[in-house]
């Protein structure tokens, strides 16, 4: 497997356009359309909020009725979220315009929105931001770059990922984008994630390769504990590769496999450094746990404790709040066996040895915290389970953000 | 019932007193004593962190093996947690100091810390606070209110309550004191309260009572989702009131109850407003639920919310965040069924009827969410089922507070 330039248009035939719709941003883009040559099939996870937006309802029906996808069109700005049946209208509304400009069934298109809850979309702006995109679709890195901007809200940069691996003596690349920024605590996945391959797989197993890559990847990602209502995650494949196609769990799939993992843990992790107001990204690796759900539930405590987080905004060695949020995640362990070490770029220092603080170095530990990826390693001495999660700091820009985002 | 003025010393017989001990902060009371002419009945809930500190592990041991409890020593500014077995040996010390003091016996001597984790207590400091306060406890308000203001952390104001009622021709009084303004998320009860009555009531009953009551007071309080490590509320019932010992759940236990509700949700809720940072007191009622443990889920899920926290900051009626949180807290419910007012007191505002907008004025929304104590009520439209949590805002200052706590 190699690490390649480019994200959604890096796999064969598939393309991309972005065009500034005026949807709710002004003076940028805020529309994206991706478009395969060839019929994909597909695979989603979306969220298990239990309001969801109108566009997770109307792509989960297309993931699971739709014999393919070829299309999905992107908005950012406004969610389509609590905005009931004049909501889903738009959904088909979009769906006929882009179906019709490029020639396929509305079924096949996907729809996905990120923005405000609770605003209508204003459809005569989105309609001829489509319009404007279908002539201007390219299979360049440069569209797909364009398309990954367009998609952010609050995010600061943009995130895309791609792979290469071999099957069956073909090229297969895997692909994506995604953003996220608030509202980031996904259940499947939150947030919005667009993956492409040209690798010729069936249905079932594209499914299987997804859900299971989205547990270790999406799901272990918190910015803010606050569960979207929009959470998308689709990976579209169309075969162009020329693989034999995949129909079982041999050693094919499990490089695929991999090579989706790699691809969305780079996704995933852009999203947590990149989470509201963060400064650095919080990583939290817990080891030696007694079960991996267990090591999971650990890990996620920690990730998402507000008084750890703003300690890391910090760059303080508050261990205590570590060791705190292990103990009311509901995993039973004991805690005066457990070590914990900080590491980063700038070193790695043990802080606690069974349950009690080290004879460590305050001025060594902050050196460590100050970098920009901080992780925490949580030894619990149990077992052989483990899991990373990740998050960020805690600061006053998050506080900023969220204060007046409407306004 | 009548609400009086005082706390810990408004019931017969118990004493308080205060001292700056300069454990850690200086140039301020840091150390309390309470303590009672009569042997009392105790009961306690503690944290259910797997990681407990010293003074929890000490307490729960006098709660349950004890025949009966007659003072408590209080410090600020260090916890005692994560202290290993030095940690348990400071409360031994602690117990033995004040016990020769008192001339009680140590098994009747409560301890609890609060503060930093992980420092061990400089134990001859703690020893000459109790020195210089033992011959200084008084039956006084004042007495009780110097408790209250030494005991506190990051609180901005001392918490106390107090009422009393007629048993058997009697006056019994309640009354309390806490603090508590981050790591607030009780599960138990975070935080430190102390209550303190004259009634004549069983040891079996003194605990039924306070369980019961902290259900729907301490634990449905929270400031930053961390539960802590040394979570404890202490009830002493010294039955010098001179009513017959309650032994039974007839009408004057209830009246106990109802009493021992309106001391703890007053302290609950003032911790609640002076959550670290706050600028408001954030209340959350659900009301028409399918069942009590679901009403308490969805309003816990809203007042946790980091987003919902911050709009609530913004004065901004963000209600998309508030429709989020419910939806991701795992209770199932039709979104499309939900109506949302915001209410304070400047007035009452219906913003969302059926899952969507309401054609509200953002303004007068803004005018409400300006208030000092700003409630949500969410109608599910389902049962009959109700809960209320209560929380606070997320600040710049909550960010300020924790990230150089220890600095």
């Amino acid at each position: 497997m190699e690490q390649i330039a480019g994200g959604v248009t890096a796999a064969k035939g598939f393309m991309a356009a972005h065009t500034a719709a005026g949807i709710k941003y002004q003076s940028r883009d805020d529309m994206a359309l991706i478009f395969s040559e060839q019929p994909c099939v597909v695979a989603g996870t979306f969220t298990r909020n239990v309001v969801k937006a109108a566009p997770v309802k109307w792509d989960q029906q297309i993931v699971h009725d739709s014999p393919y996808a070829q299309a999905v069109v992107i908005n950012a700005g406004i969610a389509n979220a609590c905005t009931g049946q004049e909501g889903m209208g738009y959904c088909q509304q979009t769906a006929d315009c882009a179906a019709q400009l490029l020639g396929i069934s509305p079924d096949a298109v996907l729809v996905a929105s990120t923005g405000v809850i609770g605003m209508q979309l204003p459809m005569e702006r989105l309609e001829s931001g489509i319009r404007g995109m279908a002539p201007q679709l390219a299979a360049t890195l440069e569209a797909g770059s364009g398309a990954a901007k367009a998609i952010m809200t609050t995010d600061t940069h943009k995130k895309e990922a791609a792979v290469s691996f071999t099957v069956d003596g073909k090229t297969v690349t895997v692909g994506g984008m995604s953003k996220g920024s608030g509202m980031i605590h996904p259940n499947m996945c939150t947030m919005l994630a667009f993956v492409t391959t040209d690798l010729a797989i069936s249905k079932e197993l594209l499914q299987e390769a997804l859900s299971r890559v989205v547990e270790d990847t999406y799901n272990m990602i918190s910015v803010d504990g606050d569960t979207s209502t929009n959470d998308t995650c689709v990976l579209l494949a169309n075969g162009m590769a020329g693989n034999a196609q995949i129909t079982e769990r041999n050693q094919d799939y499990e490089a695929f496999v991999e090579a989706l993992l790699e691809v969305n843990r780079t996704l995933a992790k852009m999203m947590a450094g990149d989470g509201e107001g963060a400064t650095a990204l919080f990583e939290v690796r817990v080891i030696h746990a007694t079960t991996k759900p267990e090591a999971v539930t650990l890990a996620k405590s920690v990730v998402t404790s507000s008084l750890t987080k703003a300690a890391i905004y910090g760059h303080d060695a508050n261990w205590g709040r570590i060791l705190c949020a292990l103990g009311y995640s509901g995993v039973t362990f004991d805690p005066e066996a457990v070590d914990l070490y900080f590491e980063s770029v700038n070193g790695r220092l043990k802080i606690i040895e069974d349950g009690v603080a080290t004879d460590y170095s305050e001025e060594e530990a902050t050196r460590i915290l100050t970098a920009d990826a901080v992780t925490a390693i949580c030894d619990m001495k149990q077992g052989t389970a483990e899991a990373t999660a990740w998050g960020c700091d805690l600061t006053y820009d998050y506080v900023k953000i969220n204060a007046d985002y409407r306004s």
